[in-house]
């Protein structure tokens, strides 16, 4: 297999866009993503897209796109895995570039999400729980994560300050991010006072509903060393399953794939948790980023809440997540949250990230998960 | 990158399969594919799907699938383009296993939709077509295809008669497959005489609304060559994308993706169309099968009509094309299809395909396409 490098790096300011369709907004990435890599021909695409069918009556996007971005015939393939897609996208790309079957590979992620109702985009995102045991009895993904906070705040003491805390964390990160959705500050008060959503998720403790798209590109790393950027590579690819249905785990507490995806990742880059300097992990709800980071051994099972609390997460705290702001405040278009985490990462690592960027950082990982975490993709990215 | 072999095959009896789910149905064909080939473990798994979402709602349903099979926490991914979705997903696993990332890979395609409506069902398969410039003005599959048909009947003077041809041949083969949804013959003046679908196109001319799975088992070819069976090689993959909507193409007769992935998968095979002795392809409806001997270059342009009357395309032909019945006579699941393409090509190069079995066949062909054309998959197969 060959070293593959990330080339290129595209994202369009997240949100709202009732002006744009998901075409537009795709291109808009994927034309910024070519451009920051200096090429215009491509050998192949993967588009990582969760429910274009339910949110905008549009499948068949793959082929759309490359038409799109004046690229057919090339191959494109559009994957999911619910709100992993864009991290499957990825790893697919990243095996392409590897088999030496595609040289240039765009990897795009998008979702489009406000053209629909509130009760619709409910319901589209309901799909990626388990429709017979989960969905047809009305259990929607803040009840899933409510159940999950309940269990871990049960077991672990972790406290209601705690999970507002990620939420405050991520967004002071956000307001460093001038494409985030929601780019402002929040306190622990607002979270604690916002609207009550699923006991004992509030309004702030969960990711908004988001339009949204960002596009890599990747080649192989001898390509990548005669360009004037610095090479940063992709050294580790993890991915997992499990059952998507809550009710079918041991301990609803724990995060199975993200632990089987990660110990993947680890082992193919060499590396262990103490040797990220940056990580990207999917805070769908603030119990999610909690749990993550335990799964993921960067802090003890059940002290993801205290590792918060006492700043070992924050930026300038030992291990900074969520830079970017996270799926809270960078907002979360489902298929395009993974595709945007390597993005956040590479600037990262490539020394891009402005104000919030981590001083020296070399080894940054992203963590995309699908569902209440049936799916997990983990990729660890290091500068040469 | 390795050499890959076909090591299992697995499909369900395909029709109207209320008594079951997609996840029970998957599964069937998944135990029958690993039971063929004699494995219990698997390193990844691919499932084409087109839309879970609108026919079940259901997405994320790689993980889903991949606990079902008790496979978790093994990488699973489900991928679409659609209704070439199942072709797109052997791509992917062919990919996978000639990386070196995994050696034993199970690819499946599966599609539930006759949990839906008439109505319901149309719509969902209409997202494959272009929803801004096709399906929002009204216009659905049938209606595009009887676009085709009448520029190719005005072009090439194909016949009428000649469209009914193609389903007489597919459901003369499909009167030897017992998994097939309509395993009888039908004649000419029965399409002729059938109600009216979309002006030249009568019912009799479209593939059918079908519940269904199938199931195949990769790895390299040097692990396959210590198995018991005839070893059957993946010997050219081709994947190429066009416009999905007709009104941006040259030639609504052409089908330019298909023409780019046979090239493609010709080359890599270093075979031509003359050198194939049994060929599966896209007869969503008759028109299709005759732009697509066309555009495979298995007849000269515009003589994809005659090819039929001649008899050049039927079982004992020149060149046999849909032994198993087609979409038209085994049923049209729309992301199981192009998987069950494959298992009956390496039926035929085992001599596994009992009535229908095309004598001494060596190597053999499956095209796989999206929408109306806007995706193809081409593979070449041969046994050693």
């Amino acid at each position: 297999m060959r070293e593959v490098a990330v080339i290129g790096l595209g994202m369009t300011k997240w949100g709202e866009l009732w002006e744009k369709s998901l075409r537009t907004i795709f291109v808009e990435a994927a034309l910024l993503a070519l451009d920051d890599a200096g090429v215009e021909k491509i050998d192949s695409m993967y588009i990582g897209c969760m429910s274009s069918g339910l949110f905008i009556g549009q499948e068949h996007l793959a082929s759309l796109l490359a038409d799109y971005l004046s690229q057919v015939p090339t191959p494109s393939a559009r994957v999911e895995s619910a709100c992993a897609s864009g991290g499957l996208a990825l790893r697919m790309g990243f095996i392409d570039v590897a088999s030496g079957m595609s040289d240039v590979v765009l990897v795009g992620g998008v979702e489009k999400m406000t053209d629909v109702s509130g009760h619709e985009a409910t319901y589209a995102l309901g799909t990626a729980a388990d429709q017979e045991y989960e969905g047809f009895h009305g259990i929607t993904f803040p009840g899933l994560y409510a159940l999950i906070a309940r269990a871990h705040m049960e077991k672990y003491g972790t406290t209601r300050e705690q999970l507002a805390m990620v939420a405050v964390k991520n967004h002071h990160n956000g307001s460093k991010n001038p494409l985030a959705q929601f780019p402002y500050e929040i306190t622990v008060d607002s979270v604690l006072n916002s609207v009550m959503v699923a006991d004992p998720l509030r309004i702030l403790d969960c990711s908004p509903i988001t339009d949204g798209a960002a596009a890599v590109v990747l080649c192989p790393v001898e390509m990548a060393r005669k360009m004037k950027k610095p090479v940063v590579k992709i050294i580790g690819s993890g991915h997992a399953t499990d059952s998507i249905a809550l009710s079918s785990r041991k301990d609803i507490t724990w995060l199975e794939a993200t632990f089987q995806a990660a110990k993947k990742a680890y082992s193919m880059a060499n590396k262990e948790p103490k040797d990220m300097h940056v990580i990207e992990v999917h805070d769908c709800f603030t119990i999610a980023e909690i749990c993550v980071t335990e799964a993921l051994g960067l802090v003890e099972k059940g002290k993801g809440g205290e590792a918060v609390e006492l700043g070992v997460t924050s930026l300038g705290g030992k291990i900074p997540v969520n830079t970017s702001g996270g799926l809270k405040a960078k907002g979360h278009p489902v298929g395009a949250t993974g595709v945007a985490q390597v993005v956040e990462i590479v600037k990262q690592l490539r020394g891009e990230a402005g104000e919030r960027q981590v001083k020296g950082a070399r080894v940054g990982m992203t963590q995309n998960m699908g569902g209440s975490g049936g799916s997990t993709l983990v990729h660890i990215l290091e500068r040469e």
